[in-house]
């Protein structure tokens, strides 16, 4: 949609605000690749899925292009236009969110590699399998969340991440209470395997919520913490 | 120094450039921070020094004020200035590096935060030691390089900073190799550390290897693996 504002201010200034709106089109686009990948490849570590690792690995060249595209669009658009102020900041922010999400598409990779790496085994242990599940659902949750949030501007939305992410560590401290546990009878691979599966859920959840962040600075001039602080 | 052109154009085109210096000297004061935080961190480790590793711990705050410092610098140029082209990517591609030096300060600071997990233990087995000492030492020498990259734009010094990833790498195996061993003797919990240790040392040189591609970049209009596909 093209703000009515700039109807005023003719062709030029209508592709510019065109051209705005399609950064934010593109991010909602990495958030769904994103999100899919992340579903595949914790259904291939829990389910020893060679294919659908098979599939987050090869799929994560488009992801990586349209970071890509992103970049040269918003060089190529402070190079032409020139934003300043509001605009200026949001198109940088935009650059760091796509840097953001291709980020959370390699750790995704990284966790269908831990797939195919002990396939046919499967790298999670019975005991920890509805941890890993819980913790592949909060990510699946946040990186669509973020999505909603760089489409909606909705900034409330914007502030669950946190929570969200609160949620995965303590699924993260589980996963070494268990690792830990006296119990543990698997031994030191699938130790070093979970322990780096963890590792990649959350930064993934980091990035995340930094995204999600960045959404509501551009909205409010405020990051979370600052807003949160306010409303308590 | 100020370019010898700029000195026709007046004192607000010398207080810009002026300003553009201090991005790199500022950014070079990073690459020493994080090199003396990694320094400490890694003896943090090997002589679980709990001392040694507060200071990595507290003294991040400083790296991240002058990474929060460096954005507002840059945001402030480009709304003042405008800068268009080279420039333009030059203050951008700042912004970026001072994100992953900051980011290689977080990854020092985890490695303190295991070294005081551990104390009074230390949290690397004898059999570790050295490998721990040679991926902190190549980290160290990575971030260092990767300061003399950015003060001197020495296209060949960055180049180098791709055999060090690639040694980095090699003991990355190595430590897998002898925590994955009939011959391991020290069960989950050191080999979780040491998971965990290894995946931040090897993200650590990932971003030197980001930083000094940057500015090989900037230099040459290459990526570092164009320019070697040509020299070959």
């Amino acid at each position: 949609m093209v703000p009515a504002t700039s109807l005023e201010e003719g062709t030029v200034r209508d592709a510019y605000h065109e051209e705005l709106d399609s950064l934010s089109d593109r991010l909602v686009e990495m958030t769904r690749l994103v999100r899919s990948a992340m579903a595949r490849a914790v259904t291939a570590l829990l389910d020893a899925d060679l294919r659908l690792s098979e599939e987050v690995i090869s799929g994560d060249e488009h992801i990586n292009k349209i970071d890509a595209e992103l970049e040269e669009t918003v060089f190529d658009l402070m190079a032409r236009q020139q934003p300043v102020a509001g605009d200026l900041r949001m198109v940088i922010t935009a650059l760091r969110m796509s840097g953001d999400l291709e980020r959370m598409g390699d750790l995704a990779v990284h966790i269908a590699k831990t797939a195919r790496r002990r396939h046919p085994e499967t790298a999670v242990p019975p005991e920890l399998q509805s941890t890993v599940l819980q913790m592949g659902q909060i990510a699946e949750r946040m990186v669509a969340k973020a999505g909603s949030v760089i489409a909606s501007k909705d900034v409330e939305l914007g502030l669950e991440l946190d929570a969200d992410d609160d949620a995965m560590d303590r699924l993260h401290r589980t996963l070494f209470d268990i690792l830990l546990s006296p119990k543990w009878k698997h031994g030191v691979e699938p130790a070093v395997d979970i322990t780096l599966a963890g590792r990649y859920f959350e930064r993934f959840a980091d990035h995340a919520v930094v995204v999600a962040e960045n959404v509501v600075y551009l909205v409010t001039g405020q990051r979370p913490a600052d807003i949160v602080d306010d409303l308590t």
